[in-house]
């Protein structure tokens, strides 16, 4: 395996021996107390693997005889480990379940095969059998995309994880594209390029443990997607196998030859078939990175300069804007100088010297690509940005973003094991409506939360940021962080994913713009598509999955 | 209507009455005469609508009494020349069938709804009742797209022509995007636009013929699709008449809520319902436009520059290079310097001197958007080109081309008048197999051309130019002329086009970059999508048009 199991964590983010972003005696925890309205924090840890119990296997020996013919004997595994391990994603509401312990959703067995034909044999003899087959890749899906569902088939559930298939077939340097097999977990998937001069640079927060296959399936996001695009832009073409035999997408640079059918593999979820390898867009590794901060007045001020930029046509990898109190909570969060110290209270005089109120938004601007441009990039964003006000930062606030910018789902482990929940919903919408859809999600999250706290005076917080821009609109990421109500911690989870989203739909949001359907989002999708666009994704799958086994209950519900 | 179809030819190029572009005097006939090898240019004028008779219309009187309903009287149209206009397209092919008087494929009848709501309720009546509809913008496809087929159905054929609607719903010029209704052609629809300072800028050469609902359609691409986009990047949304109902695609900016619906309406070719109306993205009215040419020892040379140019961070517009053939043909025809003056001789002197042969190739540059980016850009384009050895020859090659750029089609009906058949077609590939589609294409053009000549010594030319480039390959558009085998014209046609489109499927090029598959192309679809991505639209087309009356024997055959 590519990266041992056993080494991750079954129940959480990362390896299984880290070292925690928020020890017990860190100085963060008596202001996320504070901040959170709450008397005390209490303790919560996750029941351990020893101390549970999975449910029986399922699969007849019969048809575990067969896998091992498939893939060999040691890829076929049945032990609690890997069951576990493979039961669920990565979501907040996938937590709640596997630290309580409720595996009762584990696969019936997880299978490792280790080339394109295997996969294909593997479909089948599901397809034959009747037997739910789960796709997974990194497992980080935060909308249950992995999760093993489909007991209502043959009462079965087999697991097929994709990460021994790791090859990259082919570089091609002229057209700048790679074949790589969809299983390579994104760091490695990055040595190997780099190591012949060219880069995909598709850097979602999930990086160190997401792959291939997963980026494409849930049309996922890398954090300099102005650039490299999202995973929709940069797939050329791909290879799936489904339950009607090997499915190969168009892969012309452009065509008019009828509709073109990798827009349909590109959030498919693994609800069509398997998808084996891919064909990308690759860049050479930029001689120039350059990210740097800029201080706005508010929010709206922020978004037009973003705006300003996608309609210019100046090369960008990033533009983030975090809102007024994400930039506070950073701030608070993360910095080393105390509020009451003499340098925050003459930055703070600074600032309000210079027009700036209590709310500044911080912007991070990154530009990537050869030196030439990247200097006169940064110039004219520089440009814009000061013409909207902005401070310039300069390049240390870039820094220090980049070097953190996989942290952030370490720091949700031990909140949870002190009673706090972390989560995270993401949207786009058009630059016309994004003030009002940021203000009605807020709005939505903080009346949800209100309304489901475990104690008088507690209190959830919100922030967001724009971090995706397109010509024609932004995306737009929250996360909240509120106190778990222990007793119905579900339901409270369940009411406040509920409001929001009920709320970005109304208000012309998508309902995912990069973390995919899978569960959560599945009962908004008939909205969002309309009866006819639904009625096609149903009529799709029926061609390809006709008896319904490919990861059952994701996307369509 | 909004262009009155009697002011148009129904057999041919643009308006009834227009000034030839190559009159019977013009020096350019001897110079064809001569280079296609022939002894004599035939006189072959095209029989007058008022010598054919056209096929008894097989529309009943109830089902046209019930049209006249939905549209009103006027609206719904019988006579000759509405029938003829609708009969066919405008590809090599249908003008053989149009100038020889072969009406058989005149549609039953020509309806012009107002509205979407008109649209709709024709579309149901055509499913109901079992009649063909065939969905009819400009008429200006080359591919067959628009012909009156179908009688297999229920006997009759009704055309819908889409060019009452020319509505601009709405301009959101935050998000830059415009709602517009599908029927408005190009100039009054760009008219429609730069009077809110906004420009869509999609500019095939069609442009003044086609119209938004068709370019769509047939994923059209215009001359500065570098910076604007191909049809289905332009497109941010589409509703669609099918014969279910109203079918409103996904409109958000980017999104993971699963497979992305509108790049199936790109391509769908009126075979899954009429695109009412569509949102696109629009850009401010260049400030400035740059164009200008510079002259490359080679194809390979230029290719080079091509692929460089879109692998650098640099806006540009427009990116066309002429492989020598064209670059000779184009000089040969349009110039005003005799190739024995002085100033000629010169001129081929100097070419020599800086070490270009007898075989240099065109390429022009096109920058707009602001001054200040088009100004860097320029720069940058312009030393890319002089690092691989091109002489810059300024901007007025480009004033030239920009002035002429949409002329061509109205030369092929002089030609056609003097027994001088021209096509073209299109594909693309990828940058490392450039060279070789282009002279596979070539050489089958040339064999194909040879073995299908009228006369002893008599011989076709072919040339070709690359014109829509994209991070991993770009398209090729090549031109044919040669004289026409008047015993056989049809089957002489048929004979090169199949040689060249099996050299583009046997050398892993798209049957079409931006023409569409219409009837022409539809026999080598199911091979460019593979088995399963062929079942795949089969199911889509039976789920939205399950008794097949939309547009039937185009893009599936």
């Amino acid at each position: 395996m590519t990266i041992d199991r056993t080494t991750l964590r079954w129940n959480g983010w990362g390896p299984t021996r880290q070292k925690s972003p928020l020890p017990h005696d860190a100085p963060q925890w008596e202001w996320i107390r504070e901040t959170l309205g709450l008397s005390r924090l209490p303790s919560t840890p996750a029941i351990p693997l020893e101390d549970i119990t999975l449910p029986v296997c399922n699969l007849s020996n019969a048809t575990l005889k067969r896998l091992r013919e498939i893939v060999g004997d040691d890829h076929v595994r049945t032990d609690d480990h890997e069951r576990a391990f493979h039961a669920r994603g990565k979501s907040y509401h996938d937590l709640l379940y596997l630290r309580a312990g409720r595996l009762e959703m584990a696969p019936d067995a997880v299978v490792y095969p280790r080339n394109t034909d295997e996969v294909l044999a593997i479909v089948k003899l599901a397809s034959d059998e009747n037997i739910a087959l789960i796709p997974y890749g990194g497992g980080s899906s935060v909308v249950g995309g992995v999760n093993a569902l489909g007991k209502s088939l043959a009462g079965a559930i087999l697991t097929l994880d994709t990460t021994l298939m790791t090859r990259i077939i082919q570089i091609d340097k002229i057209a700048m594209t790679a074949r790589i097999e969809a299983g390579i977990y994104g760091p490695a998937l990055e040595t190997a390029l780099q190591a012949h001069g060219v880069t995909l640079s598709h850097y979602p927060q999930s990086f160190e443990y997401s792959t291939l296959g997963g980026w494409i399936a849930a049309r996922g996001a890398g954090q300099q997607s102005n650039r490299y695009g999202k995973a929709e832009k940069w797939l050329v073409s791909a290879r799936l196998a489904t339950p009607k035999g090997f499915w190969s997408t168009e892969d012309t640079p452009a065509s008019a030859a009828g509709p073109n059918l990798n827009q349909l593999v590109a959030g498919s979820e693994g609800t069509l078939g398997v998808i084996c390898d891919a064909t990308v867009k690759i860049h050479a590794i930029p001689e120039r990175k350059d990210y740097r901060g800029y201080l706005f007045k508010n929010f709206a001020m922020g978004i037009e300069a973003a705006r300003r930029i996608n309609h210019a046509d100046i090369p960008v990898a990033m533009v983030r804007l975090s809102d007024a109190p994400e930039t506070h909570f950073f701030q608070a969060f993360s910095s080393t100088t105390p509020p009451d110290s003499l340098k925050a209270r003459l930055q703070r005089t600074y600032l309000k010297w210079k027009g700036f109120d209590e709310n500044p938004c911080l912007m991070l601007i990154g530009h990537e690509g050869d030196k030439k441009t990247v200097v006169w990039a940064q110039e004219c964003t520089q440009a814009i940005c000061q013409s909207l006000g902005a401070l310039a930062l300069g390049t240390s606030a870039g820094r220090k973003w980049y070097h953190g910018r996989f942290g952030s789902p370490y720091s949700r482990d031990p909140m949870l094991e002190r009673g706090v929940g972390v989560d995270t919903l993401e949207t786009s919408t058009r630059w016309s409506n994004i003030a009002k859809l940021h203000e009605a999600v807020i709005t939505a999250l903080h009346d949800a939360m209100a309304a489901n706290m475990p104690e008088e005076g507690a209190r959830g917080i919100v922030m967001a940021h724009l971090s995706h821009s397109y010509p024609d609109g932004a995306s737009l990421y929250f996360t909240f962080v509120f106190p778990r109500d222990l007793r119905r911690e579900v339901e409270q989870w369940q009411a406040i994913k509920r409001a929001a989203t009920d709320a970005i739909i109304n208000n012309r949001g998508t309902i995912s713009h990069h973390h995919g359907v899978g569960i959560d989002h599945a009962p908004w999708l008939a909205e969002e598509k309309g009866e006819i666009g639904f009625a096609v994704l149903k009529a799709l799958k029926a061609e390809l999955d006709p008896k319904s086994v490919m990861n059952p209950g994701k996307l369509l519900g």
